[in-house]
C-alpha cells in the first residue's frame, strides 16, 4: 500500500519542505501567486461570485482569521477558500498547466491563504504549501488524461486534491493524514462541462468546491478521518470512474526533481485558454502581412481535439462569460484590437464588427497540433483574404507559457489592469498588496492581504 | 429545453403540493421520517461522525436556527444538513429504495429539516419537501443504473439532486430555478466506492457532501446562480461522465401518478442491504428445518452482481463498519442470533465462532436474482449440513421492503433501539419527539426536535 502511486504522491506532498525547493521554482510561485492575487481581486462585481459570496456569508461566521477578498470579510478558513476560490476563475486570467489541462492557481492559492491566515503560518510555509498542491493537481491531472477532460472540468475534479495537499502542508500532516486526505478529496472530486451548453454559472462552483472540499478534507485527516488508500488509481477510483485513458505512472513522474510548477502558464488573453494558440497565430499572420479586420475572409484555425469538445458547442455567446470560450469571438477581438482583455469582451463582443469576424471562423482538427497537445499547445491559423490570398500563420509557444513567459512587470500590471476592471481595490491599495507578495519569503506570519484598505 | 427530462423533473419537484399527495403517500412519508430520525440519532459517538460534526462546528457559526441532531448545538442550515447527513447513514439502518439502490433518507431529510428549522416552514411544508427530494433522488438512482453504481456510491451522487429538490420545495423556487439547482446540485455530484477497499470513513463523508451541496444548490438558484439545463442527461452532464446504461426515460417516469417513496424499504438487519435478502433466506431455511450454527457446513449464497461488487471485496473486516459488509460475517451473526442488529456487529463480529460461519459463506452469481434486481432483491441460499444435507431456502422480498413492511409500532421500537445503543437521546426525550412527529402535518411550524432536552 505505502509504495502505490497515491501513497508516494501523498509522501511527497506531505514530505515537501521549503529548502528543498529550488530557487527557480520559489520565484516562478512568487509570480504565480502575484498574478493570481489579480485574479481573485477581478472577481469582484461579478453576479456569480458575489452570489457564492453571499451564500458563504449566510451560512458561516460573520468573523474568523480568513479573508474573503473581494468584500474584505473575515470568515472560517472553509468558506473564505470557497469564497477566494470562486473569484479567481471568472475573469479567465488565472493561469494554467498545459500538459494538464489544469488550472493551479484558482483552486491551490484560495486553500492555501486561507489556511496560512488561520494557522498564522510563514510565508515561507505558504510557499511550500503552494508549491505542493501544484505539483499534486498537475499530476492528477496528467494522471486523469484527455478523456476525463472531454467531460470534466479537470480544475474541478483534480482541484480537491490540489486544495488538500496544500492545505495538507500547512497543517503538516504526515505522510499517512496526506493520503487520508487525498482519499476524502477524491471522493468528493466534481465539476462537469455540461454548464457551458447553456452559459450558466458553473465554473465558479466549481473551484469553489474544489478548495473549500480539499481543504476540508485536510482538516479531516488533521483529526483522524479516513480515506480510501488509492483513490486515484484504484478499481473503484477516480480514474475507474471517470477516465478511459489514466496513466498511473503520471503520477509519481520526477517528484523532487521535475517541478511542474515552473511548466504553468500565464495567461494573456481573458478567454479560454484553447483559445490563444489561434488568436496568437492569427495576431501573427496579420502583423506578418500588416491585415486589418477588413481584409479578412476566412480563418481557419487547426486545434487539438480538445478545443473542439469544450469550444464547438458555443456557437452564438449569449453571456460575456459564454464568449470567451467562442473561438470566433476571441479571434474577431485580437483581430481588432490586437488583444482580447477584459475589456474588449465586456464592451465588444456583441458589436456588429465581432459577430461579423466570429462568423468567418471555423475549427478544424489537426493532427500534428493534436498530436502535440497536451504538452505543447501550436498555434495554426490559415487566413484567406479579401482580395484571394491564402495565408499561414502559426507560433509555438503562446504568450504566458514557459517559454514566452511575462516579467515581473508584466504580472504586475496585468494585476493593476484587473483591479482597475473590477474595482476590487484602489491602484495604492494594489500596489501596497504587490509588493507585499512579492516580498512574502520574508514574511514571518501571513496575515490579511489588504488589511486596513476599505 | 423546457421539455428535457431534466425540465420535467425540475417543474415536478418545483410544482408539488402537499394537496397533491396521495394520503397514503404522506403517512408512509411520515413512517420514512421517524425512522431516518432513529438513525440520525444513532450516529452519536461514531468517530467520523464526531470528526465531520467538530469540523462543522470549527467552519460554520456557533448558533442559528439549525439543529445539529447528535450534540443538540445550533448552526446555519448547511452545516446541520452535512453533520445529520453524517449522522444517519453510519448505523446502516436507514431506508433503502431498491430499483434504485439509493438511500434517500440520509440525504433528503437532513437538508429537508435544516432548511424548514431555518425557514419555520410548517409540517405539511416539509413532508412535500421529502416527497419531492424522495421523487427525484430516487428517478435519478434509476436514471444513472447499474453500471454507475458498481464505481459510484448513488446516494452520494443523485443524493446531491435529491437535497437540492428537498431544499428548493421548501425555498419555493419556481421550475427554472429548480432547474438551476438541479444544475448546481449535479455538478457537484461526487461519491467513489473505492473507499471500502480500506474500510475507510467516506460513507459519511459522501452523505454529508450530498446533502450540504444539495442545500448549496437550491440557495443560490433562489439568488439567482444558474445550472446547467440538462445536467442529467445532456451530452457532457452525469450519465456521460458516470454511466454508461444511463436512460432518460427513467427520470420522468410516471410523475405525479407513479409515488416511488412508498416502494421504499426499511432496514431491519444493520447491515449492508445486498446482505439482506440471503439473511432472510438464511433465517427462513434455519426455522423450518431447525437448524443450529453448528448444523451448517456451507452456504452458497445466491446473489445478484452488485451484491459481489460491493461486499466481494470484503474478505476479512477489520472494523465494525465493514464486516456489516462482509456477507459471511452477517450470515454468521443471523445464524447465531436470529437477526443482525448494531449490538451483535459492535460486540459480535470478529467473534471466533462468527469468524468461523464467516468462512463457511460464499457468494454466487444467480441468473434469476441478477435480473430481478434492482427491481426485486430475492434470497436464496443453498445450505449443505454438516450431516449431508442440502436445503434451499428462499425469500422474495426481505423484511422491511414494501410487501413485507415494519408496523408503526416496529418503526417506534427500533428508533428507540437506535438511540438507546448510541445514548444519543434518553428514552423519554426520544418518546417525546418520536410522538411530536408522527403528528407533524399538524404543526404549523417545524421547531427542534430535542428542544430543552439537553
Amino acid at each position: 500500500m505505502n509504495t502505490s502511486p497515491t501513497a508516494q504522491l501523498a509522501a511527497f506532498a506531505a514530505g515537501l519542505r521549503f529548502d528543498d525547493i529550488p530557487t527557480p521554482v520559489i520565484r516562478k510561485t512568487e509570480d504565480l501567486l502575484v498574478d493570481w492575487f489579480g485574479s481573485a481581486i477581478a472577481g469582484k462585481g461579478s453576479r456569480p461570485v458575489e452570489t457564492l459570496t453571499k451564500f458563504a456569508a449566510s451560512m458561516g461566521p460573520s468573523d474568523g482569521a480568513a479573508e474573503v477578498l473581494i468584500d474584505r470579510s473575515r470568515s472560517s478558513a472553509y468558506f473564505a477558500a470557497m469564497a477566494n476560490a470562486a473569484a479567481s476563475h471568472v475573469a479567465e486570467q488565472d493561469d494554467v498547466h498545459n500538459g494538464s489541462v489544469f488550472h493551479p492557481a484558482t483552486v491551490v492559492f484560495p486553500a492555501a491563504l486561507a489556511m496560512a491566515q488561520t494557522l498564522g503560518s510563514s510565508g515561507q510555509q505558504l510557499l511550500t504549501a503552494a508549491v505542493a498542491g501544484y505539483e499534486v493537481g498537475i499530476r492528477v491531472g496528467e494522471f486523469l488524461g484527455r478523456s476525463h477532460y472531454k467531460v470534466f472540468h479537470t480544475t474541478g475534479t483534480a482541484g480537491t486534491l490540489a486544495a488538500a495537499a496544500a492545505a495538507g502542508s500547512l497543517l503538516g500532516l504526515n505522510a499517512a493524514q496526506m493520503q487520508h486526505a487525498f482519499g476524502s478529496a477524491g471522493t468528493q472530486s466534481a465539476g462537469l462541462w455540461e454548464f457551458l451548453r447553456t452559459a450558466a454559472d458553473s465554473k465558479q462552483l466549481h473551484t469553489a468546491h474544489a478548495a473549500a472540499a480539499g481543504l476540508m478534507s485536510a482538516c479531516l485527516a488533521r483529526d483522524g478521518f479516513t480515506g480510501a488508500a488509492q483513490i486515484l488509481e484504484g478499481p473503484q477510483g477516480m480514474a475507474a470512474g471517470m477516465s478511459s485513458d489514466a496513466d498511473p505512472a503520471k503520477l509519481t513522474d520526477g517528484l523532487g526533481t521535475r517541478w511542474a510548477t515552473v511548466e504553468t502558464s500565464f495567461k494573456y488573453h481573458a478567454s479560454c485558454r484553447h483559445t490563444h494558440p489561434a488568436a496568437d497565430a492569427l495576431l501573427q499572420v496579420m502583423q506578418v502581412n500588416q491585415l486589418t479586420p477588413a481584409d479578412l475572409e476566412r480563418v481557419v484555425t487547426h486545434v487539438h481535439q480538445g478545443a473542439i469538445d469544450v469550444l464547438g458547442p458555443v456557437v452564438n455567446p449569449a453571456t460575456v462569460h459564454q464568449s470567451k470560450f467562442s473561438m470566433g469571438t476571441v479571434l474577431g477581438l485580437v483581430a481588432r484590437f490586437g488583444h482580447a482583455g477584459l475589456v474588449e469582451f465586456d464592451q465588444h463582443f456583441q458589436d456588429d464588427l465581432t459577430v461579423a469576424l466570429r462568423d468567418k471562423v471555423v475549427m478544424e482538427l489537426d493532427a500534428e497540433v493534436d498530436a502535440a497537445y497536451p504538452r505543447r499547445w501550436i498555434g495554426k491559423v490559415t487566413v484567406t483574404t479579401t482580395d484571394g490570398r491564402t495565408l499561414q500563420g502559426r507560433v509555438d509557444e503562446p504568450k504566458g507559457d514557459p517559454g514566452n513567459t511575462l516579467s515581473r512587470d508584466e504580472i504586475t500590471a496585468k494585476a493593476h489592469r484587473l483591479a482597475a476592471f473590477s474595482g476590487g481595490a484602489s491602484e495604492a491599495e494594489m500596489a501596497r498588496a504587490i509588493k507585499a507578495l512579492w516580498a512574502i519569503a520574508q514574511s514571518p506570519r501571513i496575515g490579511p492581504l489588504l488589511a486596513g484598505a476599505a
